[in-house]
């Protein structure tokens, strides 16, 4: 005890891509040793078990049904819980610095003189991407990765270096704005057989992937929120994927960690003992 | 026991920024169930001491003094260890599908008919940006993340699209090119006086973060490798730093987590009691 227990502080941390697997060591000791979890919409169930039963949780997501709940409220919310000496997890699926506001949360919390702390997640590309079996960079195809979110994608971005860069692109929420996408991508020189993949709940049982070209992106079936796509000729080294269609979770061996299994505790983690990977 | 048991597999597996309590539960269940761990030099030795004593370890960097193993020394070494039926963790810093090759050694895997599963990681950008407090996008200011490999960026990308997005820059191991890197930036049209930051070691008990301009790219002084550069306006949102100045780890109130306290057990991980927050 160093006399500052009645300080609270807020944990800005990342929930991962959906896996409670892919949560890092010092996020779920987070989860599990807080006073109060604000977290989005999007994380997933299985990760909101992992929290300690006497915390607080409460959902400020933006998509939660009628109870929207604007920036400004929830930057209210962390700061009035760690004046009152909590300890406050802010929880954003991903990563908190690509796409999460985390900006705005840390000019609130500095602004009000409150302790923070940034815990970074796996971001939705990243577990996309190794769910799927993409290398999202290769010696050969691509030295450059661009993230970028789906309403900026449909916009009208000018991607000429892009597609001279040999990038992969990766678009977070891309929504159904596929017409619109390829067609600023086929603008900005990509060739109309660049492969793409678009993968639906990464790391997830219920993952999906699809996998096509630009040209036919508009065809793509309606898959569940959150999805992502990943454009460039490395989803060409991706595995199992059959272009033309949806792949099941199944067919990537994908399954839920022990984390969700008979008891919260990684097996591995409790004793020195050998344990039979999963 | 499912009679499979005689099938070894390689997990390529993501160790993160340096920090071990920013492994994923995953990997760390996995460092300490492997039967051999093939890792890169840049993992740090806090990470190597959670691997099973029983364990088989090697070195296989390319940095690793006079032994340098190259890309097919290492795809065959994988690939006997799991054709014995060993469970093998290749082990990457950061992210093994951003400049990891793994691109290169899933392949090696796939045309030996060796099951493989891709474990994500923290990579090293998300893992500085945490540590220095930089939002890497901002709704006001950037909707697109570049990561970027140093070689590339000292090369002569045209970069004109980046600067005219105002997107965020990472290059990753710039090494000591920022001259050729700062003319590249001011040829495309970014504003000299773009802020910038290297962060060197980043998430260790040694890091420091240094913050600049692209103007003053030239005058930056020698920070210990593995280095990560961060150009774009959200540089203004980091805390703490002042422009010109190294700042230590200290500033940055970090230190090791707990995983490498007086045990290797993340205590809140051992117990459900309530635990102080590190």
């Amino acid at each position: 005890m160093e006399g500052n227990c009645l300080n609270g502080k807020v944990y800005l941390v990342g929930a991962g891509p959906g896996d409670p697997d892919l949560l890092t060591v010092k996020a779920l000791r987070l989860l599990r040793t807080a006073d109060a979890v604000l977290h989005d919409d999007l994380v997933v169930p299985e990760i909101l078990k992992l929290i300690s039963p006497a915390a607080q949780v409460r959902n400020v997501g933006k998509r939660c049904g009628t109870k929207t709940m604007r920036q400004e409220e929830i930057n209210f919310l962390m700061v009035t819980l760690a004046a009152s000496g909590l300890q406050v997890v802010r929880l954003k699926s991903g990563d908190p610095l690509i796409f999460g506001r985390a900006g705005e949360e840390m000019e609130a919390l500095r602004r009000a003189d409150i302790e923070y702390e940034i815990v970074p997640g796996i971001t939705s590309a990243l577990g996309a991407a190794a769910a799927a079996g993409i290398p999202l960079t290769h010696r050969d195809t691509s030295s450059t990765l661009v993230l970028t979110a789906g309403h900026r994608a449909a916009e009208s971005p000018d991607w000429k270096q892009f597609a001279a860069a040999k990038a992969t692109l990766v678009v977070y929420m891309p929504g159904h704005s596929y017409r619109e996408i390829a067609g600023n991508l086929i603008d900005a020189g990509f060739a109309k057989d660049t492969p793409c993949a678009i993968i639906s709940r990464a790391t997830t049982p219920t993952q999906e992937t699809y996998r096509t070209t630009i040209s036919d992106l508009l065809r793509v079936p309606r898959l569940p929120a959150p999805t992502l796509l990943v454009i460039g000729e490395v989803v060409r080294f991706a595995d199992g994927d059959v272009p033309g269609e949806v792949l099941g979770s199944f067919g990537l061996q994908q399954k839920w960690g022990v984390l969700t299994g008979s008891g919260l505790l990684p097996a591995a983690l409790s004793s020195s003992d050998e344990e039979p990977l999963v």
